[in-house]
């Protein structure tokens, strides 16, 4: 028996899972039905490499909207258990996950919104999702630090009594790139203006179309909600300090126009670097869970040079979980951005989901 | 229903777990046998914190051997899923497995030596515990690492089909502990005499009762083996080519001898330090899987300042995954000795088992 996947979204990350999923010929999956915004496909075989152009020209395409995409998933249902994986990042389609769990459907995804956003929608999801025999199951690896173990890593030191003292971690690729270029220890690096290391990310597509959807923290904001969340903690957006780094009289401009006027503040931003590496010190932005203190948090901070966050490399991610088992942290680090990573932490999801329904 | 465990092997990390089944109250596990190498308690209710006293005192303790205590869980299997938990480090009890499995037993472990020991026994245990539905399930997280989430994560990307291009770590607390200690690229650092750190090593606990059981590479040998059999690849001790840092002469002496000989080889390691040193790096003691070239080693390498293996400190682990999907390895860092995260790491892997019984 295999456990059947339907698609919601199949950009990038989407389309790189059933990649993955075909060219590793899975016995444990089927993905057997895929939905864009317009229009959606089923079949009652595991759809083939030719899924796209058939979903795009099939006669047998329909028009979607949620409630017809899954009333057709009921023959799917009744046969194997079925896994509803969101590759949006959308927030109606979170918001339809319990009418999904209530249904029978498992959910895996990798967007941040459902767990981020409304903190009721949450809370019904997990009441709905809440471990029992035979209570759907929700998977969502790939929110944070995309297929890096993180979720199910702090699931397993929840669920086996540890306490978490702090969650502390660079979760933006984007932000990781940036500083660990513009902020750096190593005196044979070329030293660059903080505009210019900007506008090299954005050039890479490294950043986000307008990077102040980077620099405004709110992206890592999501993350350290999540994580919170998971460690048993109601954050919200109100409850989390973000820093936004983006200097206030550039906040109102155009996209364009931020990208002209950033090097006016190439100065405010080498003066923090110089306090920091004068102190034998690099800049690096981070999101903190602080269930001891209260505080949660995304901050501009420092570290030195001897701290695993001041030689992370590229755009890579990095997160320390330090608890009562672990005062010395438990680190993960890694690529946490791009779409192969995170579709093999979906892939992942999906085969736990498997083997916890086939046993 | 919850999944019954049945240990054997009761000393510091056997004990622990049970601590931490009954502090965290879990509705999910029952410790329901216990046994050393003498005497087995079995109970038809979950044993309580008086467990040890009730083992040595209780009238109701038959005499152990593996075919009794293994009988005397008839009852508990027909009832609910039940694991055997082999807390020993014993190749006696490891070779047993197979009869467990057939039997219709799960399996959870720290022990080494099935999975690093004779190929044939690592073979069937495979072919037994094969991944189908309803196939007895093996889990083994504490065997490399402990608690760290190294062999979940290893499997994770080899059945969604990554390509493993090399596995390096530092996977011996004592060896992280001597080498940071001795080999530290810190100005301020004092320097030492590598026999001192070995003595300093020894009297906290935490080398082997002989240091040479550490310096000789074997317990890390092992290590890798297992990693690389959970890759794909037939590794055995033979296949792996181990660098013993015991200098030849000092390998017949009684152990006495040896810790009083060591300091006139402290010239040899001093000499080894400053060529790395002098070259911007530091000595590690590390294990590798390397399946594209087919070599595997245990060997003393030098990294650069940078690196994740030169910025480790007091006696963590540390493993770096390098696959077709993570060309920037994916890494894991922390504590990967003791009985409170070896026990972690059992733990989770009994839930998991739990969860995949239950659903």
């Amino acid at each position: 028996m295999v456990v059947n996947v339907a698609i919601v979204g199949v950009g990038l990350v989407g389309s790189e899972f059933i990649a993955q999923v075909i060219a590793t010929q899975s016995k444990k999956i089927a993905v057997v039905a895929v939905a864009n915004s317009r229009q959606f496909l089923t079949s009652p075989t595991p759809l083939t490499a030719s899924w796209k152009t058939d979903l795009d020209s099939s006669s047998a395409s329909k028009a979607f909207t949620l409630d017809s995409f899954t009333a057709s998933l009921a023959a799917s249902k009744a046969t194997n258990p079925t896994v509803v994986l969101d590759c949006t990042s959308n927030e109606t389609v979170a918001a339809y996950y319990p009418t999904w769990l209530e249904s029978g459907f498992h959910v895996v995804t990798p967007n941040k919104k459902a767990f981020s956003g409304d903190l009721s929608l949450y809370k019904k999801i997990k009441e709905i999702a809440n471990g029992a025999p035979g209570a759907p199951l929700v998977y969502h690896e790939s929110t944070v630090g995309a297929g890096l173990p993180v979720i199910n890593t702090l699931n397993d030191l929840i669920n086996t009594g540890d306490k978490i003292t702090k969650i502390e971690g660079i979760f933006s690729g984007t932000l990781s790139y940036i500083f660990n270029n513009f902020s750096t220890l190593d005196a044979s690096a070329e030293p660059v203006k903080f505009s210019k290391v900007v506008s090299v990310a954005k050039d890479l597509g490294y950043t986000e179309p307008d990077p102040r959807d980077d620099l405004n923290g709110m992206d890592v904001a999501r993350k350290v909600i999540i994580l919170g969340r998971v460690a048993g903690l109601d954050l919200t957006q109100e409850t989390v300090n973000v820093e936004n780094i983006v200097p206030e009289v550039l906040r109102s401009l155009s996209s364009e126009e931020f990208m002209k006027k950033l090097p006016e503040f190439d100065n405010h931003f080498e003066q923090l670097n110089k306090e920091a590496i004068q102190n034998g010190q690099v800049l690096r932005y981070v999101g903190l869970v602080d269930p001891v203190h209260g505080k949660s948090s995304v901050t501009l901070a420092r570290y030195p040079a001897s701290h695993p966050f001041a030689s992370l490399k590229g755009s890579d991610n990095i997160i320390a979980f330090t608890t009562e088992r672990f005062p010395s942290p438990l680190i993960i680090q890694g690529s946490g951005a791009g779409a192969a990573v995170t579709a093999f932490g979906i892939y992942s999801d999906i085969l736990k989901i498997a083997d916890r329904t086939q046993q």
